[in-house]
């Protein structure tokens, strides 16, 4: 069945028309519904009459919002809440939302709501590598987050893994300062010991222990699990670091003219390597946790990041990611249990606990 | 008057004589009275004869011990311990302990102790970036740390790069996941808080607020402000995505005809860039909070690595860094108050709280 897309558009820094670019890509490359949310005269001069891509008129823009919570309550017309709405409203299957991380987790927490059994819906991000990508999760959904929590963030990144990202047995792994496993805070050392209890012998989910920071990017895992604190710092420091060495090895490229002839030799080859380590190419974060799946790209991308997030958040929901987290979290024991009072009144699934 | 450094040689990775032939150069650099502990016969076939060198034959090495503590307990004749019990018998004014961290945080809080309204002892680390060098403090001592911990980090970082590293104003920055006062766990905005008070119209520091993790590799302060946990997992993260880019490049460089001799003729430019990024140019960690300070130069440092530490080292006696944190503490009344058991039976500065 051809899964149905819901796409706000007025979080791109190149405008709501290179998301309208992308979605046209997507609707070219998978067999995908499409439909934009944003200012309708710039979405319909790039889609108008392109099978499968449709546009709702929703020009208020709540990206930027320095309140996000507040912003999706005061503005239920804004891009963001209608497309996430349309979600919740059964319209459809799934929600990519451009740029704006804050509002997409928001309206995805009141509307969509949290998937039964879930404590925290986290944020995990495909970064680039020189091998294959590593999930990093969460990158700041949680910016505390207790044990319990962390434990499911693995088997949310494990899921996305298997069903986004082609990775039939992802090596799951916990951030540390080292890899015994009394390394870290004692909420580290605890999560350590209850996601080794539940992943021993796991059928599709191999158990790699602690790794350190210089793990991440040497793709010792497949998904690596920290709280969104740590998660945030880890992404931007590495985003820092790849930065300054690129803008090091320019500098070095155009100190003398025999480097810059040096430089220019060598350019297509580092143009290749900097499309293999391409962060559009996973589609951006994955918003996990909640009753649909998400997307957030990056609001920087250009369209061929919003048409692949357009596409893999077709392919988590039709490769069931939600439901692949609850089977594996039921089946190891980790799913959260409602309160006492809340079984007596039958579990309403609130939103807070 | 000549400062004295002790100096533990076994920890190298390059072996003893590598740290003595930096004490070589160390000696021949500064006005430096300098006590070699290691294997005598390995360490005097460098120095021999070498006026300020002295050696001490101590060739038990704990610096790969799984339980520092423990071995320095256990070990009291260990080159670690004895180096570092000469500053507390007062026969050295100031330690360098190659590639033992554990060890020298151990064998430091028990012999040389604890300064004197200090919480807990950090460890900060010159980072060398495309500019002047960033002090990231806590790098891994403290991996649970209280606010009131975090805002004497501040300080021993500060006091650190107006001594060791020349920079008469430290800008001085707290890392979390976004610039806002607001945003960090609980922990870190509580220490925003603090730090903001307590640096706000200071003589000699200037507060910058918070950074993000993009911020460390840009220069955006001169010290940034982490526990020990988040501290360790920068520096790993930042070191495997260098060595990663590095990785990439060499292969990019090395992946046909045209671009190896497009490497060839960057190259020498290249070694200039990799030299300024030189992480043994600082000379390693530095061990604040105790009664003497303390050096510790990676264990893979060449002995130019070695040689910065030792002269940095007693740069920092000469530059009385200790008196300073005390001295900007005090001002700002954020010396550990002694407990009022304590206060009763006079103060014996406790090692433990």
């Amino acid at each position: 069945m051809t899964v149905t897309v819901a796409v706000d558009t007025t979080g791109a820094d190149l405008g709501p028309a290179e998301v309208a670019e992308g979605a046209k890509l997507a609707a070219a490359r998978a067999d995908v519904r499409i439909v934009l949310f944003g200012p309708e005269a710039e979405l319909r001069a790039v889609v108008d009459g392109v099978p499968g891509v449709e546009v709702v008129d929703a020009p208020l823009s709540i990206a930027k919002a320095p309140d996000p919570a507040l912003a999706v309550r005061q503005h239920p017309e804004a891009s963001i809440v209608r497309a996430i709405r349309s979600v919740s409203a059964g319209d459809a299957d799934t929600f990519v939302v451009a740029g704006a991380t804050g509002p997409a987790l928001a309206a995805g927490l009141m509307h969509v709501r949290r998937a039964k059994g879930i404590h925290r819906p986290a944020l995990a991000l495909p970064l680039p590598t020189l091998g294959d990508p590593v999930t990093l999760v969460d990158v700041g959904a949680n910016v505390e987050a207790r044990p319990d929590h962390l434990v499911q963030f693995g088997f949310m990144g494990a899921a996305l893994a298997r069903t986004v990202l082609g990775v039939p047995r992802p090596r799951v792994a916990l951030l540390s300062n080292g890899e015994e496993p009394t390394k870290g805070t004692s909420d580290v050392v605890e999560v350590h010991r209850l996601l080794g209890e539940r992943l021993a012998d796991h059928p599709h989910i191999e158990w790699v222990g602690n790794v350190e920071g210089n793990d991440v990017a040497s793709g010792a895992a497949d998904v690596v699990v920290t709280d969104g604190f740590t998660g945030n710092v880890t992404l931007k420091v590495m985003e820092g670091v790849s930065q300054a060495v690129v803008t090091g090895v320019r500098q070095a490229a155009t100190s003398n003219p025999v480097a810059m002839l040096g430089g220019l030799l060598l350019k297509p080859s580092l143009n290749r390597f900097k499309a293999s380590i391409d962060p559009e190419a996973s589609g951006g974060a994955y918003l996990l946790g909640l009753k649909s799946l998400g997307v957030v790209p990056h609001g920087r991308f250009s369209r061929e990041g919003f048409a692949r997030a357009i596409v893999l958040a077709a392919q988590g929901h039709d490769g069931r990611v939600t439901d692949l987290i609850h089977a594996d979290l039921e089946a190891v024991g980790a799913l959260r249990r409602p309160p006492a009072s809340a079984v007596a009144a039958g579990d309403r699934d609130r939103p807070s606990e």
